[in-house]
């Protein structure tokens, strides 16, 4: 049975010793006192524990259930639905207004963390109703607000997102969907929509799609897409769930991993739906959401690797097998654990270095979204939409990559389902795809992002490195070896590889894009590189107070000092097949493969 | 419905264009003329696509059942069965003596990796009994071979190896399966075996079990181990089956993939058992077919990135979305096919360059094995013992990794089991793990085998590459700068790496053994790096000689160098984290992990 348990001294960390949010002078943030986190984060750990992460393998292992067009989800996620209910989780960072508790997004991210690393395909019907009432906050009217918002913060309806059809998923301006206008306002939406997650189960009232489709004689291809509010029910006069709506599920599919979360086809017959925002604008309704949506599904990446890292911790401590080669450690027993091993500690480090170092990107990315949408602050959501692909894309990467080494570590007993170790490089696998493919995500980041503005935000972005390195320069010599010097470094290789896109991407974009998935990899060391710079500082600064766990905050030292010696410099390696460009990439014919 | 059709041209390039097996001196080779080797591979092929693949999905669907004690294979397993024995597969490199074809091992190589590519749980079966074949004509007495060969050539009977047991796997030392002498010789084996591959099945008429245990007062360890033949059912007079003997499956473990093979818990309650070999010599008698059996699992990790690279470009050409920046190539779509997208082509070139230059690897490591056993060769089986855990190792993460990448350019698709992608990373998971997990490669590779006579083996591969480079440094200037150059500097790398342990490693072990991971990958890039270096010289060749299919050739080359300039300099990073040496690897307590 695998374990977990909520890092929530980590979390603490990094919200006060590097983010420092109580300082902040964001709205909101004054109310994050560290009591207040820490009994927040405790609580949210123990449900995580106690309620979400006992379900992990049931769900796993039950899967969910089409019958005669209902969807059962597994034993036990009814009940503990319930219990994330009552404990008004969904609303945490929603307005007060519609049942919301009004916190600031940075702190939702801290306790989405654990829930998804508790349970990922249970938190995922919670989730995806969260986004689907961020998109109607931001774009509902004041009636489509007053409608659904308090039914939704409360979970008691939740909400799907329709994006994908079978013949399309990225370029979603080939979409089929239609949606005609009737007198009274309303629309009648036909066609299928797939990989619909949470599309239906038996949890909730009643289910509110989000549905994206084209009305007929709008502009072609994506410029005429539309977004809809379809409920599964609609709703009676007295806003309770009436007649069953043209909608239906024709299908659960059969998944690699997130067993537990009904993926459905589903179908819709002239569902009767309302548009949500403007008309021929639902891919910009999407899109404000977006920065959120992928951050989420970053976390996820972390969320499955502090898990699956938990257990090949306790994994290697109790597993005698061999000896270490340095000298006997377990002079009583058959063997040495194999927490003795170097290569199982080069795994564990990577792994450890790995979460911690992501956790602090999804938190300070988190304050970014904060100040855009709390201070209004256009810095920061430049920036964030910058950070945005490669907190999607590195993140989830990298989180997969993390399961699988943590699988490892148990040999033969991470293949077999018992130890639960295959569940999350399988659930894990997923964030690379959903909500945009990470090759998309490192389209989006080279062709799109990086000249906003002229390139104003990756500017800002190597301003912030260079004035941390500036700043931190005399703080140590060890700091300045371990950390300063390998970022400064890191970063340079990161301006290396911008220019060289500048200078090259013009004459052929293709230069450019043979290199994005590389420059997205690179860019997330970097990132990972620069907040562990600041976990080692914030670290030294508690043990200069005199902290009294002085072995936590040498740790973290520990820990980043090695991201930056044996993680860090894979920025070299991008950058030299960055610089080949694209002429080995694309050198064959199509009918050559 | 995946696809897979074997590479037979890319196989015969890499026997005759590369490798010219008909011009080596070892015994058997002068039969392996280009026709010969084309009509075994077109037949091996053959029965790959049209008898083992179309029960890839249905054994990873159906899986293995245990019921009343007895397993049953998925549908269809046992009639492909009768087919591959009839065709005398498993018999290739056998003696004819005992059946067999007397073939040298490189075109059971060759073979071999088309039927694991067409599906890898079911040639299993035939794999395993395959290894104890050659166990017992390695260590068995005369009447054990005349017993036992005849039945398991022809698969008749089937083989097992059981090694694991539930506290240890890696470190055999600590077994507990006893195996007490009786006096008509024999012995009674008592004790439980886990992780055994085909262990049981409903495909042959006797399952023979080759079991490592302990004879009672022997030494303590590893070297008090001993190897076992235990049939399932005892031998009659006449050598036919006859009473079932003291073995029975406890149960069928539920893995991540390959399904359709049944991963027994095996039970021996004394049982009947022979001595194999010498008493307490069992380790060295498997030790011997070591090289074989983990080259066997590297191709395994190539064969499933072929099989998933052949679905991923089938994908790519297919599927239409997005427009080619450069401008649109498929103007009477709706959409571009996704080959057209840079980053798609980094992922297949990734994938394609990784499976050829892995066959060539395999192929050649198999005609190093030849002359090791044909030629007794004492230089050959050092090598190819040296090679062992990168060819096993390597091209199993690599294998993985790219089946991952084949999975991704499917986006959503490639995530649920219907199109088949999901199982290719499932079932190349389990060769990273088996047969030696591959941190345990790495600790052989760099604990044991670098230093065996006083490091003659690596000094002999590094010399082997400074004769390619010096031998073709003339050939033209491209071949020069695209090949040459690059693997002298890839050479150059590991050379500093094997420095770096010997001056490190002296002082302290763990200098040597934290970099492990990355040698065993940066010997493996060096290989693929040689292999493509003599792929584009052969190739060249075939151009210069006015080969009909210039196509064939022109893409070796291109697809070589995409490998020379964005896969191998990977040694850079490799090295410079081997260089950190022990000190941020082992920084922490096992306590603060």
């Amino acid at each position: 049975m695998p374990v977990y348990s909520a890092p929530t001294k980590d979390t603490q960390f990094i919200l006060h010793d590097v983010l420092k949010v109580t300082e902040a002078s964001t709205p909101g943030y004054d109310e994050l006192e560290k009591a207040f986190t820490g009994a927040i984060l405790e609580e949210a750990g123990k449900i995580s524990s106690e309620v979400l992460h006992p379900l992990n393998t049931v769900g796993d292992q039950e899967g969910c259930r089409l019958e005669n067009g209902v969807v059962y989800t597994p034993t036990g996620f009814k009940e503990a639905f319930e219990q994330v209910k009552d404990g008004g989780w969904t609303g945490l960072d929603m307005p007060e207004q519609y049942g919301g508790q009004n916190m600031p997004y940075v702190l939702g991210t801290a306790v989405g963390e654990y829930f998804s690393a508790a349970n990922q395909a249970f938190v995922m019907y919670q989730g995806l109703t969260h986004g689907a009432s961020a998109a109607i906050l931001a774009h509902g009217t004041d009636a489509q607000k007053d409608t659904y918002l308090p039914k939704m913060i409360s979970c008691e309806w939740t909400g799907t997102m329709n994006l994908t059809e079978p013949h399309c998923g990225t370029d979603l301006g080939l979409m089929r969907t239609k949606a005609e206008p009737q007198e009274d306002g309303s629309y009648k939406v036909s066609g299928q929509k797939i990989f619909i997650s949470a599309g239906d189960h038996d949890m909730s009232d009643n289910v509110i799609h989000l549905v994206l489709a084209k009305i007929p004689g709008g502009p072609d291809g994506i410029k005429g897409v539309s977004l809809f509010i379809v409920p599964k029910f609609t709703l009676n006069e007295d806003g309770t769930p009436g007649a069953r709506n043209g909608v239906s599920v024709g299908n659960i599919e059969k998944k690699m991993g997130i067993h537990g979360n009904s993926t459905c086809v589903m179908n819709y017959d002239e569902a009767t739906g309302y548009l949500l925002g403007d008309a021929h604008k639902g891919m910009r309704a999407m899109f404000t959401m977006m920065n959120e949506a992928r951050l989420g599904v970053g976390m996820q990446g972390v969320s499955q690797a502090e898990a699956a890292y938990q257990n090949a911790v306790e994994y290697a401590k109790d597993r005698l097998q061999g000896r270490d080669v340095t000298g006997v450690k377990n002079p009583d027993g058959p063997a040495d654990p194999l927490i003795v091993h170097p290569d199982i500690r080069r795994s564990l480090m990577d792994q450890k270095s790995f979460v911690e170092g992501g956790r602090a990107f999804l938190l300070w990315g988190s304050t970014l979204i904060d100040q855009a949408h709390r201070d209004k602050n256009t810095d920061a959501d430049g920036l964030v939409s910058l950070l945005t692909p490669v907190i999607k894309g590195f993140l989830s990467d990298e989180g997969y990559d993390m399961t699988v080494k943590a699988q490892q570590v148990f040999g033969g007993h991470g293949y077999i389902e018992e130890h639960g170790m295959s569940q999350y490089t399988r659930d894990a696998r997923i964030a690379q795809i959903y909500e945009g493919a990470n090759g998309v995500q490192a389209l989006d980041l080279v062709g799109r992002k990086l000249a906003v503005d002229g390139g104003k935000y990756v500017m800002a972005f190597f301003e912030l490195v260079k004035n941390f390195c500036k700043e931190n320069t005399d703080l140590s010599e060890d700091f300045t070896k371990s950390f300063i010097a390998p970022l400064k470094a890191a970063s340079k290789d990161l301006q290396a590889a911008s220019m060289y896109f500048m200078q090259n991407g013009m004459k052929n974009p293709n230069n450019a894009l043979s290199g994005s998935y590389d420059f997205m990899h690179m860019f997330g060391h970097v990132c990972l590189g620069l907040m562990w710079a600041q976990m080692g500082k914030a670290a030294q600064e508690a043990l200069d107070a005199g902290a009294s766990d002085a072995a936590f905050y040498e740790t973290k030292i520990a820990t980043g000092r090695y991201y930056m010696a044996r993680r860090l410099p894979a920025t070299k390696l991008h950058l030299a097949r960055i610089e080949t460009g694209a002429d080995t990439v694309m050198a064959l014919d199509a009918a050559n493969f």
